[in-house]
């Protein structure tokens, strides 16, 4: 069984899910989303997400963590600014012993809706689906909980999503 | 007095520089680089990164962090990868309580050699000039001499840098 740890990385804010999978039943054990404060630099943001993280692997001991690949598309800088936030998820994987994990959206929105182009409310639908959560996801979360069901869903045969 | 730790953030190969500044007067502690293994994953190399820097911190006790900053001109795809590096080091400072700056490229040339179009050399004989270093010193150590200087040539004037 895999406990995976699922972050959504964003400089405003993050989000993260927590699954349970052995490859085949797959179950939801909680998310939510990290904010940060606007008046916070870039570094205060990276420390309160390394901290958010510590915690968060602390409480729910994951043995993976994945996170969304991340290609520069039309804004080159924000996903510069991102790089960012997700070094310190790829570090903080490594320091805590996880195997680390990324899946490009289009392998998201693939695997969850087997439209590599779905709609965010598509993918969304499926989330709720798969994972039997009825309460209202913020978005971040969504996300979140989507790569780590992706993840999940593949858990047994997913070497090459490594990173 | 300032202890000021620059650094040259890369994946494969990191400078630090490590200099004394009140200002006025500066004197070179130390420099070197810090090499990843080209066997590592990205994960692995910012793991190393931070032990390295926690290290580095530790050990000359700098009382402020910087590094330069990055524009994603003509190669995003490499500067995203250096994001994440860059990421590692910024949320190092806090979690250490230093002082975190950054300066662009060409505001370090210009501090340097009064052109902020300066070749390699230039900057590179000012960094021999300034600190009286007569060693060969790698490259990217002395980039992260050359941005530890910028600094330290301004230290008491440099709110403006701060990140």
């Amino acid at each position: 069984m895999a406990v995976i740890l699922g972050i959504d990385p964003g400089s405003r804010i993050a989000g993260y899910g927590v699954i349970l999978s052995d490859g085949f039943e797959i179950s939801h054990i909680d998310h939510g989303v990290i904010r940060f404060s606007e008046k916070k630099s870039l570094p205060e943001r990276l420390f309160d997400m390394r901290r958010a993280l510590d915690q968060l692997i602390k409480q729910y001991q994951p043995t993976e963590i994945v996170v969304e690949g991340m290609f520069l598309g039309k804004n080159p800088q924000s996903a510069f600014v991102l790089g960012h936030v997700r070094g310190v998820c790829l570090e903080r994987g490594v320091a805590h012993g996880l195997g680390i994990f990324e899946y490009a959206a289009r392998t998201i929105k693939k695997s969850l809706t087997g439209n590599g182009n779905a709609a965010k409310d598509q993918v969304r639908s499926m989330v709720l689906h798969y994972l039997n959560v009825s309460t209202e996801l913020p978005l971040d979360a969504t996300d979140a909980l989507a790569v780590a069901l992706t993840h999940g869903r593949h858990v047994s045969r997913t070497t090459e999503a490594r990173i």
